[in-house]
């Protein structure tokens, strides 16, 4: 963190901007901002995810979203020096409807930046600390209804003629977090889930498996991590903290239950959606539907020619659990990012003889560096500086996206100075190395097509030390009957090949449960429109199709990582509380 | 809480205190107390849980543990002042073993009491925060262990000849959160439980309970209660976060499981425990063996004249747990303490026609009263003013019981006064009130009895309205055929009589598990020697028995509510930890 200051600037600074839009006076506001400037909102102004650039488009979204909004009261709660020039503060201010909490950067006294997020919905608010329930009406009561009974009533409720008003279908993380969220708010909902238990999506994975981000950056929402869990989380452990999470937030859980389809009634407005739990029909009305998936979609297979005569195994990386079956065998891993570099270790630590073949190059950082160099804000030393998780997530929401390119770039610059040693030796055993199409690295390709990368724990010194073998920079050609044959006329031998070749857009999902016209109409998940490869533009400036009102009403996506899903599930819930109380504004920039 | 005060005469006196400990020398040690002083010690200097009262007492303890304990590095943390003439101050120090903990309170300049608390032994301090496990060894490695893996290991190696360091008799709350310390402090620990499932204890009661103490002074130590969590739990919440809590804390929990016999071998220094898991016979050899089977033994039972003759249903409360059997029958209620109360409210609600048998005066306190005046440092308030749960827990314990009384008693004067209406129209209804031996209310009799009150959460105003009748003041002489016939020659009809009469002692459960002569030898548990009823002298000044070592070497006695099973499993957690590395020191003041 950085020298505290008076805030005076600040203050003043933001008591103009009350000033300002209290007045409706957009000129006003403009002349309180860089031209180069940015304001990112969470529903507070917009009723949507969204980041307007500039200020023909900031005096847009004012233009038609200052009216209902009734944006007052805005208090500056904290303000600091990031650099001689450039103050951020934090305040608090409310609308229409809410509180909302935001920051916002100035350079040399002018906004360059700022976030606007809405936190609670009046007399809608999360019961918690001094407004926590009693838990129990005192004195004695012969139609007492308990607590074990009241939780067994929901419980077989929505199976009873009661309708959810939201329905998840998925219940790993996402829908875990984002079911959480709605319990506190009070919206009936239901979490579907194929899997038996909650916590089954991490167990069912590859055995080695660990979290790849640290503890800091993970924490669930109202019940953090303990003080002594694990940096890196494995796997297994993940499951059974998902499942006991699920349990004690009362959350309303059907594992074993697929959802076969969902047609939206106009009339009604509200779903029809026909489910299996346990292999017995349910048929089900929620007002919200939620995807919540996974953030990827179906499996991407590649159709290899000559794959009939192919004699072995042929399986997507998603069916990959175990490699105690592949000892001494000679296995083709297809594919270079996190699940191919994944699959090859356990592989690998299970005796298999691996070659992975790597069609583009990718981004690879060490896990270590990663932790020394980009997890500063989630950290135990900004914990001690307590800068705990909600903190640092509204702190890394700060930035819009446009603006992380240059930050991210100078990120990536020094990692590859820090690990030149490295990076040469894995580029000598014949590694395709790239760190973005404009340099950014990592998080950037997360962003943008969530692929083509790998954080290191282990596979990196397996490639350069020659255990697991690179076949990179030339194309499949065709399957034979005993192995693979390249474009360049080489052919190597594999009793089983393992297509860890990413997944399609979670909008698949809809194609399959919804319909093929209501997928395309809403269009593919996540990415930025940055406009580089798998990236197409026009620039959206958000992640596109999450956590926000889609093509199609009622209907919502959620996932990404545990931190995302954390963050994005407060949003995304209170969006549809809003809807639920008859209270949500207009959407500014919606699909 | 109070003022700060800067702290330069308390830190001149801790700086004194050093300086004498440092120089073993007594005297002017003794100069820096005052006459009338207590110095408490937890582990740090006595091994024991032991308070030292006066000049000559402390006298002793300093010249029999000065030379082993070598305490040095005093440092203030915090100073405080209580009144005028009264300051609080927080210090930390070594030991020759360990980091210590305490507080002190200067009276004038001198020091009426002490508090001093081992809270880690060098070189097995618990791994948390900047210390928490790595979860993972980065790197492949063909002999990988996965974290599932061994758990699985561990959860099965305690039947395939390995033997837990500890073996805890008894999984309910007080044997969780003892396992849970003892596993962050590596120490091989088997928890065996007779229900099958963690949390089954707080299950099986009575439909209606919920928690009678509230959520912040009920947390579980490592994993807080959560900020939504109910003041009061109901307790199948309980039990489920029991459950989640034994699973996600990674403890050897065995339901289903009997502890038959239990026989110690000089020789060996360790015990031959016979279980029966799921029936099946299993044998263990821990080091170290601890009672957890609750604040109370086995039920007492009456034997009542005439009972072959009863044609009713006569039960202990403990085996009680449902009502809805009872609706419309005649239900005697033999005690008026918390269990006759609460099962009394039960039958009530359930339909039964209900008679409280009252055999002696029982102090009653309002829950809302109690909260109102009772639980400062355990509030939303005390939070919010940066009160945790471990600081309030060091802040109560700073007081020895033998200064408790005062202030006890001013609480009672308060509360009686607070409620005078309710105890009025209490008594008029027949209820026969005291406020213990010397008028110092509910907490005193906890501590000395463990039994004779009653925290009202709905029982109260049945009584006064008459829907549970009371008949106090008179003996049972014997039971009819139909019913209970009293010592002044008056009867009433039963169809079930249900005996709320209390508990034994748990060193009870001693003479079942191991022998009756080591029962003896160890005598009762709980209590202070106050020479109240039920509570006979000598004077302890601690608990009886309870977090440290007894008559019979390596066993150990855990329990009591939630506050003080948290509290205490982290010091009975130290000794047991200090023996498995052979680091205690010896015992003094022991049995």
């Amino acid at each position: 963190m950085h020298d505290r200051v008076d805030g005076s600037e600040a203050a003043r600074w933001l008591s103009g901007l009350g000033d300002a839009l209290a007045r409706a006076d957009v000129d006003a506001t403009l002349a309180l901002f860089h031209d180069d400037c940015y304001w990112r909102d969470f529903v507070a102004f917009t009723w949507n995810v969204k980041t307007v650039e500039g200020k023909a488009a900031l005096a847009d979204m004012l233009r038609r979203t200052l009216a209902h909004t009734t944006p007052s009261g805005w208090q500056i709660t904290d303000a600091e020096t990031v650099s001689p020039t450039e103050t951020r503060l934090w305040f608090t201010f409310t609308t229409a409807v809410g509180k909302g909490l935001g920051i916002a950067t100035l350079h040399d006294g002018r906004c360059r930046s700022i976030l606007t997020t809405l936190q609670s919905l009046d007399g809608h608010e999360e019961a918690s600390g001094p407004t926590r329930p009693l838990g129990v009406r005192h004195g004695a009561d012969r139609n007492r209804t308990t607590w074990a009974e009241a939780r067994a009533a929901e419980l077989s409720g929505f199976e009873t003629g009661q309708d959810p008003y939201c329905l998840i279908i998925g219940g790993g993380q996402g829908g875990i977090m984002l079911g959480a969220r709605l319990r506190q708010l009070n919206v009936p909902t239901l979490i579907v889930e194929k899997n038996p238990r909650p916590g089954d999506s991490w167990r069912n994975r590859y055995r080695s498996l660990v979290l790849h981000d640290p503890v800091w950056y993970d924490h669930l929402p109202y019940i953090p991590f303990p003080e002594h869990w694990p940096v890196f989380t494995p796997k297994d452990k993940m499951g059974d903290w998902l499942e006991m999470y699920a349990k004690v937030m009362e959350l309303v859980y059907w594992g074993g239950t697929e959802c076969v389809s969902a047609r939206f009634d106009e009339s009604e407005q509200r779903w029809t959606v026909e489910l299996l739990r346990d292999g017995r029909p349910v048929t089900l009305r929620p007002t919200q539907l939620v995807f919540a998936t996974g953030a990827y979609g179906p499996p991407k297979r590649l159709q290899l020619a000559g794959q009939e005569d192919f004699r072995g195994e042929v399986l997507h990386s998603s069916q990959y659990s175990d490699g105690s079956g592949y000892a001494g065998k000679k296995v083709v891993v297809i594919g270079a990012a996190s699940s191919g570099h994944d699959v090859s270790v356990d592989l690998w630590e299970a005796g298999a003889e691996v070659t992975m073949i790597q069609r583009s190059p990718t981004t690879v950082v060490r896990s270590e560096t990663l932790m020394k160099f980009a997890f500063d804000i989630y950290s135990e030393e900004a914990v001690a500086q307590g800068i705990d998780v909600d903190t640092a997530d509204l702190m890394a929401a700060a930035t819009p996206f446009a603006l992380l390119p240059p930050s991210q770039k100078a990120l990536y610059d020094r990692i590859r100075e820090y690990d030149a040693d490295f990076y040469r030796q894995l580029e000598e055993a014949g590694f395709l190395l790239d760190f973005g199409p404009d340099e950014t690295g990592l998080m950037m390709k997360a962003y943008r097509t969530g692929s083509g990368y790998y954080i290191d724990v282990g596979a990196s010194q397996l490639i350069i030390d020659g255990h697991i073998r690179i076949k990179a920079g030339v194309e499949i050609d065709h399957l034979t009957p005993s192995g693979v044959a390249f474009s360049d006329g080489s052919e190597i031998e594999a009793d089983v090949i393992i297509q860890s070749t990413g997944f399609h857009s979670m909008h698949e999902v809809v194609a399959q449960i919804v319909d093929r016209r209501t997928a395309d109409r809403i269009g593919p998940c996540w990415g930025l429109g940055s406009g580089t490869r798998n990236d197409p533009g026009p620039w959206h400036g958000e992640l596109r199709n999450m956590y926000k009102p889609v093509a199609q009403q009622n209907l919502w996506f959620h996932g990404g990582n545990l931190a995302l899903s954390r963050f994005f599930s407060k949003f995304l819930a209170l969006q549809i509380k809003a809807r639920q109380e008859g209270l949500a504004g207009p959407i500014y920039g919606g699909p």
